[in-house]
């Protein structure tokens, strides 16, 4: 029998201080932008600022379908003494620009959002108007400007409209189209690469072709989705040093950053960190945090790049994921954004916690309208556990948290928020 | 000049009684589903329970890196009295299922994942022993159990894992992959198709081709696609009745539900109204509503699909769609989900409403961790008012609400929560 190949862990880093040291590592990473049809751009991070070039609305129009009048001739109308004027003219939207004039005594229908006729300083809406063949009565008194969004009401030009790395959103998207903009400027998602160990893996995609044996990369591919990068599911690679190494290699290649499920701990077959340490300097930065689950995450820079190293177990796995994956995505992104969402919280029990970070599982839920949050029953290793969590907290080295204090929980993403029932 | 043919609006409805009716009349529509490939399932909804017809895992494993003992062995062992056991063998993930078997005084090196070999009840960490040649001390008691994870630990066979209506999220993805599931049955998301009136469309994009002149139907397509619905832009309809009524029993034909924008009010050119008529029975079902903005919003039924008729300003028209459209996209996406994402928030100043229900955009933000909704000032025609809004409030009539009292604030959709700072 021979001696196992046994290695022991690096003592184990404060997380946060590694985390910082990643970020620290990687800030020098210049990011690059595409333009994009604004049909395509929902979600997108805005690479420039933006500043509106026009006036909007570009002309006087009418918020209300009604008639253009000058609104002086009204000053004492009433029910009983209205102010006539006869109908000269009808004006759609789409007649901008418009010759027609509101002389005394007269007025012209204005659909809504049709341009304001020279001569009218208000429009009265249909509702508020007696009609009489060709001539409407007035029964009160109209001021200056009722009815009308004057030039530049919306937006004026020269004003800044949406901030570099704001994500965009819907409504978003409508404002740059009426700038007349048909494409925007947004960064490039990061894109990632995923890559699972080890020959347990390979071996159940041989028994069963179809089945997806590395289920771990697909809820991490599924998280870099939703948290704004790009995945790149890699495949598995066996347990062997040269494979690993070279599996690494062409994922740093073709990718701005490397993320490995399983092969990093203290296992006989446990080769990413020496393939990481192989490939470049300085290789290997952390191995090993004091987190809880997760204290097997790590990370490395290779040519710049990172690679970030994530335990096999998949409590541990998303531990790692969220302390070192997470803010090199949201810095890769270009987003201003909150990334994972954040929501204030009342803890549901005590929590006390040992000489560890904790990464506290827990489920987000509602009582009475407010947020409360459920420490998740559960081992690391359960996919379940992770299923019936919605988010988690972050509870630092010897604390003690009471039952309904307030915490901040991190939902894992986006999508999380519309599954808490009302 | 010729009279011209205004119509008045009918009484206006009580616009939740009125979406009551909507949700009544379009509840026998029968959900449809696909079978879709996981890695293509994230934020799909599910259309059946799901069920584990495997336990997981499948046989005892270990789940830290270290040797298979019999427990009972180690009672006595302490730092000056170790137990020592001989290594007999090396058992790895790939391993299952295995003959090993661990006698009186043996131990089996397992790396984590590792099946456990016939004869060992526990395993201990690597960490927690002394390694001399070919042999390990073990220092203290490892009770059975220890260091293992047993047979349908994660998942037990018959147990539900989802339930029919739960929007798949990147966890889910992992379980139903780890039951060997390489596709999941998922409900169809609804087509919805959005026209838009009118003339002015047509012309600004005569005028200048590249650019996007409908923008409110970019704004709506947006908002459909991040509440579970497929978007289908179908243009602009000319001012024409017999071409509204064209392009709106088109789109009826090719999707689940219609959604146009502008051309309902009282207009002489606001022809939708009288096309959904022509179209079929019922027809127009609600014409107008005690709301504010939103009020000449509507729906209308033709062949038991709806037709959802939202005011041409931008803030009547997002007032209208989540009164009307969104509780449609979120029955007939078959979620169950929380659509649009609701948050609890105190209201920064006093809002005094009348006798209508008010819309009120607000801009949910956070002091001191907590949220606080802020109503957004600025017109109902603005776009830039929706930008500065990220949700609203639905404010009931007569209702005096003081500052810094909680109000449910709707968030447009769940982009918004990310671009809520810290």
């Amino acid at each position: 029998m021979n001696r196992p190949d046994i290695r022991r862990l690096p003592k184990r880093a404060d997380p946060f201080q590694a985390q910082d040291a990643l970020l620290t590592l990687v800030s020098q990473k210049i990011l690059t932008s595409e333009t994009v049809p604004l049909e395509e751009c929902l979600g997108r991070v805005l690479a420039t600022d933006v500043f509106s070039d026009l006036n909007i609305p570009s002309y006087d129009k009418t918020f209300i379908d009604g008639y253009a009048i000058n609104g002086e001739e009204t000053e004492t109308a009433n029910p009983s003494n209205p102010a006539t004027f006869k109908i000269v003219g009808k004006l759609f939207p789409a007649d901008y620009p418009t010759t027609l004039q509101v002389r005394q005594g007269e007025a012209v229908y204005v659909a809504c959002g049709a341009p304001i006729p020279s001569g009218a300083s208000a429009t009265v809406k249909v509702e508020e108007t007696r009609l009489h063949e060709s001539t409407i009565e007035v029964i009160r008194e109209i001021h200056a400007g009722e009815g009308i969004i004057p030039l530049g009401d919306d937006l004026k030009k020269g004003q800044l409209i949406l901030r570099k790395g704001h994500m965009l959103r819907p409504q978003d998207l409508g404002v740059l189209a009426s700038l007349k903009m048909s494409c925007a400027e947004v960064y490039m998602k990061p894109l990632i690469s995923i890559i699972s160990g080890g020959d347990e893996l390979l071996k159940q995609c041989q028994n069963n072709p179809a089945a997806i044996a590395n289920n771990y990369a697909l809820v991490v591919a599924g998280l870099v989705s939703e948290l704004g990068g790009s995945p790149k599911q890699m495949g598995i690679m066996p347990d062997a040093i040269e494979k690993v190494t070279e599996m690494i290699a062409k994922a740093l290649e073709n990718s701005d950053f490397v993320i490995t499920i399983g092969g990093s701990s203290v296992g006989i077959k446990d080769f990413v960190p020496d393939a990481v340490n192989a490939l470049g300097k300085p290789g290997v930065v952390t191995q090993g945090v004091l987190l809880r689950p997760g204290a097997i995450s790590g990370f490395g820079i290779v040519k710049g790049k990172p690679v970030v190293m994530l335990p096999g177990h998949i409590g541990s796995c998303i531990a790692g994921f969220y302390l070192f994956a997470v803010p090199v995505i949201s810095a890769f992104s270009g987003s201003n954004a909150t990334v994972p969402p954040k929501i204030n919280a009342k803890i549901s029990e005590d929590v006390k916690n040992g000489p560890q970070f904790r990464f506290l599982l827990v489920h987000l839920k509602r009582e009475n309208g407010k947020f409360v949050a459920q420490p998740t029953e559960g081992g690391s290793s359960a996919l379940t556990t992770i299923v019936n969590s919605n988010g988690y907290a972050m509870i630092p080295p010897h604390t003690e948290i009471v039952k309904n204090s307030d915490i901040d929980v991190f939902l894992f993403n986006k999508l999380e928020i519309t599954e808490i029932p009302p």
